[in-house]
């Protein structure tokens, strides 16, 4: 018999699994929903064009596009040189395009501030490896209409109550603001030109240190005197001394004469935030001048969530002001946040299940059906879950089955037995 | 500005609209769950070749292909002749097909009799109309491994509470049997060749009527005896005293001489659906000897959720033996219903949400952020679901866009409130 598998790097989720996922997926929603955010669906594809716009970067290569319908063999080579040509529809390889595309054609049904939350899965073409899928769940939360920092401190608000509500207390926000690093590259010398090329280099810092950043960039042929100076600011003498976020640590964190407003808005970003999260002690931020996130789109604050438990961000965002005027034709600032969810879901494995007790109606071959099904109705009837297995000669085998299987209680059942009066044991 | 729209035929949920398709979906979850069905998922692709191997019927012709990643030129005019040759995944257009190969791949891990519940889209290509979309949302339950009626009275109970849940009280389940359907079919002179065409034409009855099903047969050019067979049975003298759903039923439905094996169990069927829903009167099912459903997998009980509130069906399933063995070389019984999804959503359009309060927090524009968002914490901390909203000239039209939006309550905030003590009004 041949080998029977789902698409290659896709996954089927067993009853263990899908049950930890939805209820991983029931807390978010419940959180964000309670911070003012409201769900929102679009389709899994949009058309070809948009997804195709720049917008999403090296995502775009990787998107998976559907054959246009009623293709006949002339059609199709004639599309030959154009593979374009042949795809009407894709999948969609993120939920960013997608929400800009809702939010144009639905501005006029949404409130002037709309805070969206998405939930679905996205597609990408990857080279399948451990833990990294073709198909993943995305979970974005995004706000829409607001260009002041209220919009910042509620996603990063929001997000970290929700991790403390999965159990991953103790979150913290990573920081920076893509006109902090355009200044800090300009005081250092690189041109505009440049910076694209810088960020991306600069974006490999934490994998490949000072060293190597230095090394990648004057192999780009980045301006001699910007990369040495580059170079000094990080070798520079500093105290060791621990700073909590605030101005001090900011300042310390970036060349000399930083502009004040933007530093005056990322302390006051902090205070926002330790004000929305009383008794939770110091201000849950930290700023990182190096912090890049590669999409092009960001133009203000972005940030990532971060876990003491993990060497690995949980989550992402910025703001984007500029991306949703593509579609509407009209700006509108935009900020969002998307929660790792894929890599949470394997964080709280050991979530508990509040559950309604679970049990197991262990019946003999002869117990007539009605019977059968009345004693089953009884248990539904008192809140209970209720499998139905025929006894086997290993009940004990069976009872374990059940027990792996999320079951926590009992009952047998033979002909003749009173609905609503079985003894319901305990399988602990 | 040009329109922007989804792709077409294809719907965004608004906030209302998502809102109450994710509490439909709870109660389906929570209820079948309930009745000891455990949720999975697979990808919602699956390869090209199982999408076409002749078990989704003219759902096949309707579904969307995906292009292979990297065809040159050169491969996609070699393929132009074969067009089957460009795509190697398609979106599923049932959620039946993956089950089986879900089955196939993951029966190790899974108990003897697995029931499952698969709740997600599926896509059909076809032309757009009213009520009809081209991604849409099933919700199946299906029993694999239990070739008793055991397994049909599980799903018919599962549903019908489910349906009650909904507050759609009163359903009723119409069954028929195939090997029923195959033995009246004999017994009228139709030949075994003749059947496929003949049950195609039978399935219109409810749409043309008698007249109507005798005018095609006899164009078909089946039979010329039999197709008078069947109009003599159809228009055949009777009284019109009711009867409940048993054997005198049963019997009066059909032909004389129905087979007693067949209609015993029929008969114990409708106690045993009975006996799992003590209280509830009558027995909530009717014998229809002409249900036909569509799908040419179907092996034995045949059955469709109607409610007496509208005419179409809530849900269909039946008994499809062979089909897993297609994918696991091994036959596996199973047997498995699909409630109406996007049909029920639409009925229960007002079905309670049973929320904590929402509560707009209209503030000034100098209420300082930290202060505006200790506030919003003070309130979600006390269980509500919180919006800001940035205090506008007409109040009223605020008031009134966030009550559309669901939420029931609201307070005022001004610079130096203290957090925790705004006085929370209702919106009603």
């Amino acid at each position: 018999m041949a080998t029977v598998n789902p698409p290659r790097g896709m996954r089927d989720f067993l009853p263990a699994d899908k049950a930890r996922r939805e209820r991983v997926l029931a807390v978010i929603r419940e959180r964000y929903r309670a911070h003012g955010f409201d769900e929102i669906e679009t389709p899994v594809v949009e058309e070809y064009d948009r997804l195709h716009a720049g917008i999403g970067g090296d995502n775009e290569k990787l998107s998976y596009n559907i054959l246009r319908r009623g293709l006949d063999a002339d059609a199709i080579r004639q599309g030959a040189d154009d593979p374009a040509s042949l795809s009407d529809l894709g999948l969609r390889y993120d939920l960013t395009v997608p929400l800009a595309r809702f939010y144009a054609t639905n501005r006029g049904q949404l409130p002037t501030v709309f805070r969206s939350i998405q939930i679905g899965p996205v597609w990408r073409a990857e080279r399948p490896q451990k833990g990294r899928y073709r198909q993943f769940v995305q979970c974005d939360i995004d706000i829409m209409g607001d260009d002041s920092a209220r919009a910042e401190a509620e996603l990063m608000t929001a997000s970290l109550d929700t991790i403390d509500a999965l159990g991953l207390e103790g979150g913290m926000v990573r920081v920076n603001d893509r006109r902090v690093l355009d200044w800090m590259l300009d005081s250092f010398g690189f041109t505009v030109e440049e910076r694209p090329g810088v960020l991306i280099t600069i974006d490999k810092l934490d994998k490949v240190g000072t060293d190597g950043v230095v090394k990648e960039l004057s192999e780009r042929g980045a301006t001699a005197a910007a990369v040495e100076a580059f170079r000094a600011f990080m070798t520079r003498p500093q105290t060791m001394e621990y700073n909590p976020y605030g101005e001090r640590q900011i300042r310390k964190a970036l060349p000399q004469d930083a502009p004040d407003g933007l530093v005056a808005e990322l302390v006051a970003l902090g205070e926002a935030v330790a004000a929305a999260r009383p008794g939770a002690g110091e201000i849950p931020l930290v700023f990182d001048p190096f912090l890049v996130r590669g999409m092009g789109y960001y133009t203000g604050t972005i940030f990532e969530l971060a876990h003491p438990s993990v060497d690995y961000s949980l989550g992402g965002g910025g703001r984007y002001d500029g991306m949703i005027g593509r579609f509407l034709g009209q700006q509108v600032p935009a900020v969002g946040f998307s929660i790792g969810f894929e890599r949470i879901v394997d964080l709280v494995a050991s979530l508990e299940a509040d559950e309604s007790e679970a049990v197991v109606l262990v019946h003999d071959a002869d117990v007539p059906l009605p019977e059968l099904l009345a004693h089953k109705a009884a248990l539904v009837a008192d809140g209970g879950r209720v499998r139905l297995e025929r006894r086997t000669k290993n009940l004990k085998a069976l009872l374990e089955r059940a027990s792996a299987d999320g079951y926590t209680a009992f009952a047998t059942v033979r002909a003749g037995d009173e609905p609503g009066a079985l003894e319901v044991k305990s399988l602990a």
